[in-house]
């Protein structure tokens, strides 16, 4: 095991006692109930889905929209659902976003961002409804390249894996016992189309992981990132670009203000 | 005048310079061609259009829900776009909010925020498309008091007045030419009914300025901020309650995550 590969693994029955803590004293501080979140059959909801449960009453939204949703995700949610123990509800968006559409002028990928942000609004009117907080399904490594839609799914009360890496939150996923299938499967956000993630951004999070570690955690130049990785420089530098030009949607919620 | 009305005055001419500055450079910074805002015929959004309007090319779209909006507000807006010059579209959003209360439970309140959501959702699309900056109508009064929908109409790229409280808003509208009836007449969100934002916080806007003032700006405990004010300290005890409980609102997007 290289040097970077034993910094980011994780001790994961005591990552997971600290992520059940925090969701059990969230909850507890907010005076709610219990929590709500989106459950799509992708890794990282799987890994929220089973830390919520051992932490509180948990409610997991599955919201397909028919027209890009495989069934086979469905399918996926529901396994989930089963070894994690969740109370599961299911909305199809699919009309809610056809009659979006009907009214303005749209692309696919604008579209995409629609499902997300429509996703964080059903999440949030179960909320109101049973005073439950939002956990956000979104992983370390995603929120810092910004593979997320600002105000959907990067919106939440509490993100509980928001601290995890994407390889850490797959390594966490063995020890949850969430089924291999969904562990190995790439992950796709399944927005508008059927690209994996790591197609999209050309990378791999094998790569994306220790550059983002050494560029953010460690505070290391692309030179030094380069060196301690031993991945390539061009690699480095695209990154570096994905994790500037999403600081805003990392910023505060109203947006930026005046200085 | 005391001088807490005078800590609270601005200078208009100044104050709507550096706005103006802060929207241009922001709109530049982020490479886009202009911004995009909701316009509701309140004092909010007016100002925030007349500023915009005067830093770069500005959309404001008009997002009526004929089944809460009063014709007399959809009035007001087309007026402050007569007078400001920004384009306007006009999308109704409530065929859209019947869909989506169509699919699951809800109740008056849960629906307001879905409607702030679905409105946000309906900016940034437009965004998507014409690489333009979100901009949130948010003062600063609202923003400290949790008076917004969190992930809806406190959501944005850019927050140009969440430096102002109401009182001030008020006062640059003037200077900005905003009509005086639109000055003048009580802030309502019409998410779900017609009661005004004063009689729902239970206080007016010259008694919460000044107490926000002294709290959050200068730093005073309670009964620092009663003697200043010459506010009744059960109505300051009620603004620390506002503003402690929303904290969580004004909070980074993603949610609260482990320390």
């Amino acid at each position: 095991m290289s040097v970077l590969e034993s910094l980011l693994r994780i001790d994961c029955g005591s990552t997971a006692e600290s992520a059940v803590s925090f969701i059990s004293e969230s909850v507890k501080d907010a005076k709610a109930s219990g929590v709500v979140m989106g459950l799509s059959g992708g890794l990282d909801s799987a890994v929220c889905a089973a830390l919520c449960a051992r932490s509180c009453d948990t409610t997991a939204m599955m919201m397909p929209d028919s027209a890009v949703t495989p069934d086979s995700e469905m399918a996926d949610a529901r396994e989930v659902a089963r070894v994690t123990g969740v109370h599961t509800k299911v909305t199809d968006i699919g009309p809610i976003v056809a009659e979006f559409a009907k009214g303005v002028a749209h692309n696919d990928a604008s579209l995409g961002n629609v499902r997300a942000r429509i996703r964080m609004a059903m999440l949030y009117n179960h909320a109101n409804l049973e005073n439950v907080l939002v956990a956000g399904t979104s992983d370390k490594s995603e929120l810092l390249i910004g593979y997320f839609t600002k105000h959907g799914d990067g919106a939440s009360d509490i993100a509980p894996i928001a601290t995890l890496y994407k390889v850490q939150v797959r390594e966490m996923a063995g020890h949850l016992g969430i089924p291999r299938n969904i562990i190995d499967k790439k992950s796709a956000p399944y927005l508008s189309n059927a690209r994996t993630a790591e197609d999209e951004i050309g990378l791999t999070y094998e790569e994306i992981d220790p550059i983002l570690y050494c560029m953010v955690d460690r505070g290391m130049d692309d030179a030094g990132t380069s060196d301690s990785t031993g991945i390539d420089s061009t690699k480095v530098a695209h990154v570096r670009r994905l994790y500037e030009s999403s600081r805003h949607k990392r910023a505060g919620s109203a947006g930026a203000t005046m200085k």
